[in-house]
């Protein structure tokens, strides 16, 4: 399968190196990719610059999010959340129409201070607007809730834990299943919330995943819905 | 211990009961007791009227708020979200200075349509409401996140599972923590997830509680985070 993974921070670097290791063709989708392979300092959360991942892993290229988005058969999401809207105009709703487009991203919203709120919330959801934007991707909303560590190895939390997997088709959100079973999550772990509207709720998980990870100090920990099954 | 429990509906019904039959003596609150004993119908969601319960369960008496808040050593606000300020405007500060009020409420806000939405939300919370409107009492959220019956026999889901406090005072959290180990919560399932701003946290987990009883068909579960402890 070929996959676009757009967004070049750790998650997006994370999902790409996991899609690559299980055999996908992958490209890492960015702006200016010849910007983005310039750049030789660490951002702000002292993730090393792009450059540094892209030689343990160069079977993955950059490309404009046009060039990734075209070339994928699945788009993955990973961008930041208040910049997601303007990454996927950019790759262009020719290249996303008929795909299942994956979205792992969160709209918080740093502007007013630490913890980060977000934005949209309560009313609407990032995953909402991204499918009122392309009507004719099959979004799917998964794996917002979870440190990137643990999305493609989930082996990491002991014990049973959950995904979540929001969308209005059927179909893709079964693929997206596979893909996580494929990354190591029994497929009983998948919980199907409902319509893209329901991404709601997995949204607005954030606020406490960021209090958890204060309370807890570490981020290797994951919700488990205990009575599902 | 002298319980005043605000709220005549399910939730205020249930914990009522489980603390009466753990030997406290306890009141439960009201706008009007003689208007409340009176009633005869179901409310909108099939809950018999006050007075088919208070014949199996006389020990626990309806009084006014200001009643209520007066006798209770500690306060429980079990109330609707939208209408938790007036109540306790009208039990009144003098009678919540100084003692621990444990807040289960949710900002519920049905009048968008269902699932209801919240409301405050994000930047703010009932619990921070409730703090700010009565600073001399010790607000401690808690219990929120899951059905009644599960907040007062946590054994109805199988396996470990949690159970949050979020409030500004240790001492406060300490002694709602003991009253939670007495329901049947093993103190290890109590996670504080820091001060009373970390209620935010602990109430938008409903958008996500409620898309899941519309998945799983059923209330008997609740919230376990995996990697914990």
């Amino acid at each position: 399968m070929r996959y676009a993974v757009l967004g070049t921070g750790i998650v997006g670097r994370t999902i790409a190196t996991r899609l690559s290791s299980l055999g996908h063709e992958v490209v890492i989708g960015t702006r200016d990719p010849a910007a983005t392979l310039a750049r030789t300092e660490p951002d702000a959360m002292g993730t090393p610059p792009f450059a540094t991942w892209h030689m343990a892993h160069a079977a993955v290229e950059p490309r404009s999010f046009t060039e990734a988005a075209a070339f994928g058969e699945r788009v993955v999401n990973t961008t930041a959340g208040a910049a997601t809207l303007d990454a996927l105009k950019a790759a262009g709703s020719v290249h996303l129409a008929g795909k299942v487009l994956i979205d792992i991203a969160n709209p918080l919203d740093p502007s007013r201070g630490m913890p980060p709120v977000l934005d949209p919330v309560n009313t609407d959801s990032l995953a909402e607007q991204i499918q009122r934007a392309f009507p004719d991707a099959h979004v799917v909303k998964t794996l917002n809730t979870m440190n990137c560590r643990i999305m493609v190895e989930p082996s990491r939390v002991a014990g049973a834990h959950n995904v979540f997997v929001s969308g209005e088709n059927k179909g893709a959100k079964q693929q997206v299943t596979e893909m996580l079973v494929s990354f190591g999550w029994p497929e009983s772990s998948v919980i199907d919330l409902g319509g893209i509207e329901s991404a709601r709720g997995a949204e607005m998980l954030l606020p406490i995943w960021l209090r958890l990870y204060g309370a807890l100090g570490h981020t290797d920990f994951n919700f488990h819905i205990q009575g599902a099954h």
